[in-house]
């Protein structure tokens, strides 16, 4: 395998810093040498957020970011005043051996809620990662950052521009809006404008990471982190960068879905002719998270009544009795009630297809989701013991 | 077995009508002689509702309730105008077999989502039931009425005063807020003042059935039903009244919980300390819906970190750093960081109390739920194959 190159101005790198008990890579570190220092992040929209959120959200402020460092093996969530005391000292000391500020340093944490942190491993592990910054280490950094995935998940392309755009991402349970249990990280080497480029950020994260609702649970410590170095010298327009973006968060998102904690499936809610894009969101992620749905999409059951008692659950705007619904394009409820013969629909392969029309205006979204599985049950019923 | 004989002024019949292939009781009616005629109900919150909802929605609008009739078997729900008129001609059929008008006859259904009745069987069961009226039938009510449930639900009391109250409920899945996938019908032969008692009768039902919150999923078909008739003679005063129907909608919504379809847990989700009531709901609420924390319920994993992981997504107010959690008892966390030791809690019976002080106030809630365990997908992957 060719090792994947970081953009220009990016150097990594991801240890085995021994926080997890397995030995596998559990801390990374990405350092951006400019000559732009842009950062921005979206953030959990839970109000129970980990040590390394509230720190983050105040470096990103001032868009100003020079280093990320990331380690699995523990959320740092729920560890009260002295959780919030070793992110800070995590940041610190990256400052201090990177000669940059501590409050450019971006910390993440990902793992098991409620425990600290082994500083003295996580110290060890900075200095280790420090050693081996490198530029092309993507695929160690996106090993480090792993916990239940069971592989890598990068992002890579070059663009005819000359600009480059790296993407990673984690997180295979708590999958749910307002970003999944995941953290991800996304690195350019374009030169942007901070203020369109936040812009242009949040409203692609809105669109790709937070459309994915894979079992309805919204971590603690969820973090989308989008750096840029300017280093190829190239300024993207607008245009060029949201669709570049768009490519790279749809295809981490796609990633999460296909790797989640014990699905069988993967659900392809689309919500069509909805009052608002916003109905259509808030349809999709009913059905994504009716469970009953879930099963029955498990057990290959065209069974279309849930699909409606779920969409009646939504906050939007509808009429009860003119809802159609295709399953896999088999259109097996028209007017709300039996359409074609449900018989006709194959659900046996790995994607299903849910289509909601919804009858009430032109707006469309898309939410993906997964199955409900004793093997989901399984996984996350011994998850910390 | 002693036959339980129904509150004076009620008839009743349970009958086999054939709707279900198992050939079990599937087909109820109770009969109200009066002298008074009092009704009223709860319904689903859902927007797509089954035609039975639509029509006795209507039905109890003047509060004058002669009759029900319910059926298993088949909830007409998303049947379109076809299975409205099936509802309407099966309470005009009941109507006619009374002498009664059918506009006081509620009917209620439920099963399989986006099928029609077999209005045949309907018929023939309303006259095989018409025939075997009679005022001890508490239980082949009961058992008519019975989907997933593994065991018809009663309750019956007779108080110091001379009132008698019956009531009975189904319902094993789908049990969630805004009523459980339930039917349930309540009689009393006390006189009630309408207003009164309909007013009593919602908020007695709001804190009981609906703080049930099983699965999430919320029936199409719901519906709470209170009839009395006042053959007693005796006029309960609104504590009383409140009273009985409390201990009754207590009873039988904590026999939802104990059937629940594929649960190994009870679990009671007590929130204490709330800015608000509904605040206090909320936040159980969303403990109830969470997966990843309904699964450690089952694993019997002491993972309070997915009890503030969840208590974070509620709409409510509290601060996020100031929430205590005990599980069966040990206050395994304080302000929102780790208490006592995790491995003193015993998670191994079938009850489970979190208890969950948010510290923002003085109002408090109690939702019921269930786990979620291998044993849910199995019944519900594949329930219409």
């Amino acid at each position: 395998m060719t090792l994947i190159e970081l953009p220009k101005g990016f150097r990594g790198a991801g240890v085995a810093a021994q926080i997890k008990s397995s030995g596998a890579k559990d801390l990374a570190l990405l350092v951006n040498d400019g000559p732009l220092d842009f950062g921005t992040a979206v953030f959990t929209t839970n109000k129970v957020v980990a040590a390394p959120v509230t720190w983050s959200k105040a470096v990103v402020k001032d868009n100003s970011v020079t280093a990320v460092v990331l380690n699995s093996g523990g959320a740092n969530a729920c560890t009260g005043p002295d959780g919030f005391y070793d992110t800070h000292s995590t940041a610190e000391y990256v400052g201090k051996a990177l000669d940059h500020s501590s409050g450019d340093v971006v910390v993440c944490s990902t793992g098991l809620i409620g425990v600290r942190l082994p500083m003295d491993k996580i110290y060890a592990g900075i200095d280790l990662a420090v050693t081996a910054l490198s530029t092309n280490s993507a695929l160690n950094i996106a090993e480090a950052i792993m916990t239940t995935d069971s592989h890598p998940k990068i992002f890579n392309k070059s663009y005819e521009s000359g600009v480059q755009l790296f993407g990673t991402a984690k997180g295979a349970g708590m999958l749910a809006p307002s970003l999944a249990t995941m953290l991800s990280v996304i690195a350019t080497d374009a030169v942007v404008d901070p203020a369109k480029a936040t812009e242009i950020f949040e409203s692609v994260v809105n669109r790709t990471f937070n459309r994915l609702d894979s079992d309805g649970c919204t971590s603690t410590n969820d973090t989308v982190l989008f750096m840029a170095s300017g280093a190829s010298g190239v300024m993207s327009s607008d245009e060029d960068l949201e669709a570049m973006m768009e490519e790279c968060c749809n295809y981490l998102a796609g990633e999460l879905v296909r790797d989640a904690e014990g699905h069988s499936k993967i659900v392809e809610i689309k919500v069509v002719n909805a009052f608002s894009e916003s109905d259509a969101v808030a349809v999709g992620r009913s059905c994504a998270r009716n469970n009953l749905l879930k099963c029955a999409l498990h057990g290959e059951d065209p069974n279309w009544g849930r699909v409606l008692a779920a969409v009646g659950t939504a906050p939007a705007e509808f009429n009860p009795y003119k809802i159609d619904v295709a399953l896999n394009g088999v259109w097996v409820c028209k007017a709300s009630a039996p359409g074609e013969d449900r018989s006709l629909v194959d659900m046996t392969g790995k994607h299903i297809q849910i289509l909601i029309d919804l009858n009430a205006g032109t707006e469309s979204a898309t939410v993906w989701t997964n199955d409900l599985t004793a093997m989901y049950v399984h996984e996350n019923s011994s998850y910390s013991s």
